[in-house]
């Protein structure tokens, strides 16, 4: 595998820190290729804005998705982007490790998704779920939380992780075509002791030997739906972003 | 009211821009108090770091969360955090305004979220949901879209907008407190001609004339479940982040 990891978390001392660590050294030790994105270390910026263009197809106002299709077009993307670009494309197999802050990547890999997941490259022009730009990819999100997994079961206190998430799994993964695992998550690291963690590292490693061969989660393919963008058939159960119109959700 | 918006986009020319000002205008003229926090124009920075305290309670490695809430308990956050969290306290109603990535805020607001809404403040000590430190104030997204409304259909190509929004509506806001309204959405804006803008323009206006006595999304409060995190009861068809486990969702 070539695996890059987008990696954020604002301490080095961190769990997430070991987390990486560890995975960056198995997965060496197993022969693939690592990239590494630490996003803090690097003072990545999350900030979408005109900057991000070396020229423009559209002088007078910023429309910032219309402005990447022509910077792909004419290779005139701000370096730091075209350099994730590259990373990002080198890759078959990509991790984003981050803590869950507000059931979501924290601002600064945000700001990655924003800024390198472009159009043109990653989605656009009808390329989209199986048909998109990053399609022959795998992701996983690696994940920790200080949630108990009791409050993110389906009838959880949060709500069904899978629900939380699908934002990420399918909105942001499967769009742009990459097979999506299963999330790794190591839970409640705040009340968990040092021989909890130490599990979970271990866990991790084992996990990181599956994820090239394992079964992705399902999302349905374009063709599941009709031209006025409606699912034709039946819905699969383990779809959770979508239901039948007007159907209760249990 | 008094109206915090939270706006977030990196075009003055755009057609959220002009949401904007018309919310500022008819609420203004309606004889309502408005602040405005423009994060793009104040160079909001996104990215939560050790910086964001001026003193610590653990020096050797940064917890970010704990760290909130013993700066929130001494006064030590760094004054653009605490500007906006006065802000935050200030307001009755909180508009987030922004053009939706990837299904959520652009990378600044996120950092937004991620930095200002604190622990001691916004949630903890077991104030969440309908306890959260932010109960007694309404908050509502008022976001554009390229999307066609088909799209996000509960059984559309993208998946319901509802599942989508999850993360915001109840993952954020109604975790902190907040009476969650239903969205405001100016779709397709791509794809719309000045007279659709304009009808957007006119809507928007009229949905703000409403918004302090609309009824409230539904999110099911702390009692409803039990020690175990777990529903007690049913789940309320309107809930669409929880289901029963191994249910299906349609």
């Amino acid at each position: 595998m070539k695996v890059l990891i987008v990696y954020a978390h604002n301490e080095p001392k961190s769990f997430s820190a070991a987390l990486l660590e560890r995975s960056i050294r198995c997965l060496t030790e197993a022969g693939h290729e690592i990239r590494v994105s630490d996003l803090y270390e690097m003072g990545f910026n999350p900030v979408a804005s005109a900057d991000d263009f070396e020229s423009r197809r559209f002088s007078d106002a910023l429309q910032y998705d219309r402005e990447q299709k022509f910077s792909h077009e004419q290779g005139a993307f701000a370096q730091d982007i075209q350099t994730e670009i590259d990373k990002l494309l080198w890759c078959d197999t990509l991790i984003l490790q981050f803590p869950l802050w507000w059931w979501s990547v924290p601002a600064i890999m945000k700001g990655w998704i924003d800024r390198v997941l472009v159009n043109g490259v990653a989605y656009g022009k009808g390329k989209r779920m199986n048909t998109g730009g990053l399609k022959g990819r795998r992701a996983m999100l690696s994940l920790t939380s200080g949630c108990y997994p009791d409050m993110v079961a389906p009838d959880g206190l949060l709500g069904d992780l899978k629900i939380s998430l699908w934002h990420l799994h399918s909105g942001t993964l499967a769009y742009t075509g990459f097979e999506v695992l299963e999330p790794f998550v190591a839970w409640s690291i705040h009340y968990s002791d040092p021989a909890k963690l130490a599990e979970y590292l271990d866990e991790y490693e084992a996990r990181l030997a599956t994820i090239a061969t394992e079964e992705p989660m399902f999302f349905h393919p374009l063709e599941d739906f009709g031209p006025d963008w409606r699912m034709k058939g039946e819905i699969n159960p383990n779809s959770v972003g979508h239901r039948r119109d007007g159907e209760k959700t249990h």
